[in-house]
């Protein structure tokens, strides 16, 4: 039995580890002001093409928690942000966007992602509409890279949601949870350095991509003050800060975040090509860690034998769509005894 | 050039006025704690058939201040309220619910109403979706009579809606802005008792029914404890609580309530037939005191030279709906100078 | 018995009643967007030394509900409110301001007055702590004028406040919920154009000053963006906003304001004159329309028969502190049989 | 120069790192429903003497994060939580309970302790209090063991506060971010065991006590309904629940959680009486791992040359107080050297 419920199963990347157990011994002062975290930011900013003047890097522990406190720091009291339907903070956050006091303004996407257009248009409704003043206004755009269902915004699409974020002046958020997934597909046209560019604020996953835990911020400078105390105030300063400086600067010495990624995305396209072959059908086409595969009761029963997954939703016709995550440590063999079962 | 904008664009029912005038320099203690205000919820709880062991009556000042404090008295943190997506509270309440930390949870509605079947199986996916435990948690339902289409829900259907809240053991709130214009129309089968009977909580609006201001909630004794204090932490306190009995008492006195909204549901009615008889399109059947009518751009043309009114949305095709909204004080003579000029 | 338990026992001030009467029918947009909400503002900016370019001014309902809604609008998530322990948004308003997220930081008070230097000694103690950006930052100043004490600040106390907030870079606010008892004391030196030029924002009560609701928000231009939702969001904008427009629009006609507060000032005082000459404490010098006097179990049991009042609190010693308000209405012939009987 | 800033400068304890390093290529579920979280559920549940029947376990990351998370849980919007002026939740956590919606009412402390009977004098006059429905009902008690000053409840102390509680049928939460140093103080007779009996929810700090991170909370069967959603919502639920669950086991393995704090305390207690010696003020009597310092600025500068400490407050005549720390790390020789130096 292979598992593939989700990215989240094992622990850290073994040279992380190594990093945590070379320095456990050493004495820093806490919440991110040591060494470690320094050095982490300073090779963040360096791979998103920031210099120190331009962008700010901070570390958190969890996505959830991450989005929560972004979004608190970005939002006034009058606005929500704008996401889609399936976007991770309109469904599976237990309502932490509203328990900071703020709306989720869903809109529907294909396939997970929003378009520039349904934005353009939504806002353009609003503005127009008489009743706007009683209403939320839209004040960010939250979108996911990669997205719930695994697809991927492409450099065109990622610059027209800033052009309709820049137009209507509104900051854009990129929910990274899974980043190194999208930077390490074939697919991808979008690198560190184009959501440095076009977003105001996004993160770097670590939690799904190789790190214990951890999520790294990357902003513009200066975008929310205070950030440090927002942080703090929402639970989500970790008191040995230095465990997430370590992490991450260790994932990005020598390209390790990108690389274990894209093993991980290199497997799940060898399943995913098992199963278009063998008739089952793809759900999403989503070209990085994740599968989305839509069953007939037969073949959730058969599969059911072979592996653990997600279950994920319902089509229309009733049929189970269940999701199966490769991660860092997924290995071919695994792979391969999946495909032969199949 | 005759208003039909809204139905609060005049001040109070003469007989409030009268009794606001004769009463002006009585002293009396605060915050509802006087003889009127005891008065106005012994009238009312008699005309829900509940005692005063069954049933309580708070007085507040205005609509969305009521769902606001009675929906953040009623959930727990996890939890969040069930609304039609064309409810009051998930559209034109500037986040008031979500201000208190909630989430609102949506359901397509068919004019405005929700069904009861919609919301059982909703909660029943909710239950059944593997990751419920990461979602808010569905803690009350929100419907308003008439809904913000001017629609009824029949008694059958509002039966059905308590019987699903009770068999998932959440509460049913009914939004009764309008309550007076549900009550007063001839399509209704539905009585303040049965609304007593069948919800756990519900509100008899003034506001837009012959009050200056003001707003009756009735619940089930108990169900909100220290409901007091959570009014006036909602800033929904009235010092001069007493102006709100007064209005209240002289409302339940003779039927003026259900007496003042009759005449304004004849008048949209007769109102509602011209258009119709005059190809206009209606667009929800609303046998309250409010009509909505889908345009054509020459329609719209002609109708901005005779009357004011609200714009309320686009039409798939793009046509404009407006509303048209009688109220207690629209005159006969007023509808025919309008219906002879359609 | 006369009734001196506050001064919000009666209705509105006669020309007030009249006024709505006069307009009763008339027909006008809603949410404080008619032509009395207008003249209104413009007589109070005028009052206030304030152009339209200069000052804005909204209506709102009641008290607690306007610290609430000014505060949620001024500060970010990181901040908190300066206010005096004995403050009203400290103590009395059921945790409003928490509520929307926000920490009370109390500063001890002399007779309900904060002092310049104990805010500026505050923040920089603050600002000099290692941990500083574990708290909550001091991100703006309420003071009431008067006190809860009735007590006033001086216009040097004032601008001392003013100065402390401006070097430091965070607004004043003050609670104005009678504020007409204040300018009508024959104690004060400062004026509504003292606190247009000295404060932030403020707000002018109505409710305790012969209005029958009512408070009107006083704020330098822009301050709050898109206030008008937040004061929806809040629960605090009334429908039939044009009430508060014709109240404010009278009181701010030939000095209505002022004159009808100054009555209750000198009620007061000859009440105050009074209780000092029969040997009971007055607890607080208070130049405007309470009184506080620190009663004997005797002098208590005595005053009970003749007099209604509030239970404020306990001296040290145990003895009851009670209050006495008197208002726009409190008559001479009243005052004279209380202290006849005295 | 040696460091005692705080007691979370180093890793976690070799043991820990073993078990995180031994597991870590194993596939776990998410979210804490693992067979390491169920082992140290049960094991600490255990040194509790609490059966599975009578309590629960959860395991969050942070202090700050679980105090915001266990009070959100527990009071309702009316209420909020008594806690010490000095308390962690009071001064140092960036407002993160208002955050939530709920005011911190403060009682003064003595050495950082609440007493039962200035609690049970609060809620006295707080329900004699003829406006206790305009004010905050004190819905539960807050008090850290060991207090911010290295203090200790006696069980005493703490039967005493837990009857006020259950008079007052209010909750009684105990904040442990420190709570192995209590339990291993020679000055203590408190065990785990009082503190399941006579708390309703507490929790047993791992950051500070020898962990990586991660606290557990440990309640009372059922007492805060939804808690897995309610940890969620606050962004508290780590993904790799695992991690906390090994690290509790380890802890409450072979009584290590209690072995290594007890350390700790020896070698606070040795500098606390070799500062003593040299004629420094100790500034509260804490027998735990914590010392405080009043010191002169001879003292001062004098101190800052042999060792690094955290900057407390000041004393009433100006003097600095400063805390050190020691850990489950701090070694003899390291104590030696300052000793010697002083």
């Amino acid at each position: 039995m292979q598992h593939f419920d989700c990215d989240y199963m094992e622990g850290a990347h073994p040279k992380i580890l190594e990093a945590l157990v070379r320095t456990n011994l050493e004495k820093s002062v806490g919440y991110g002001a040591d060494e470690y975290c320094a050095s982490a930011r300073a090779k963040i900013l360096a791979a998103c093409g920031l210099t120190s003047d331009e962008g700010e890097v901070h570390f958190l522990v969890g996505g959830t928690q991450t989005n929560a406190t972004v979004i608190a720091g970005l939002l006034r009291p009058y606005e929500g942000v704008i996401a889609a339907t399936t976007g991770h903070v309109a469904l599976h956050e237990a309502g932490a966007i509203e328990a900071s006091g703020h709306k989720v303004l869903t809109i529907p996407a294909v396939e997970g992602k929003l378009s520039a257009a349904a934005i353009d248009e939504y806002i353009k409704a609003f503005r127009a509409d008489e009743a706007w003043d009683h209403m939320v206004w839209p004040g960010m755009v939250y979108i996911s890279q990669p997205t719930e269902y695994g697809t991927l915004y492409t450099l065109a699409e990622l610059e027209a949601l800033s052009a309709v974020c820049r137009k209507w002046e509104i900051p854009l958020f990129v929910d990274g949870a899974r980043l190194g997934y999208a930077l390490a597909s074939p697919a991808t046209d979008v690198t560190l350095r184009d959501l440095a560019r076009l977003c105001d604020v996004f993160y770097i996953g670590g939690t799904k991509c190789g790190a214990m835990f951890g999520e790294a911020v990357v902003m513009h400078k200066g975008l929310i003050p205070h950030f440090f105390t927002i942080i703090k105030q929402q639970g989500a300063l970790l008191a040995k800060g230095r465990m997430l400086g370590l992490q991450f600067d260790t994932l990005f010495t020598d390209d390790l975040y990108i690389n274990i990624a894209r093993e991980a995305v290199v497997q799940a396209a060898r399943l995913r090509e098992a199963f278009r072959a063998k008739g089952y059908e793809i759900y999403a086409e989503s070209p990085t860690n994740q599968l989305f595969v839509a069953l007939t009761a037969e073949q959730e029963a058969h599969l059911r034998t072979l592996v653990t997954f997600s279950e994920w939703e319902r089509t229309a016709d009733g049929r189970l769509v269940v999701r199966l995550a490769t991660s860092w440590v997924t290995r071919t063999e695994d792979v391969d005894e999946v495909i032969e079962a199949l």
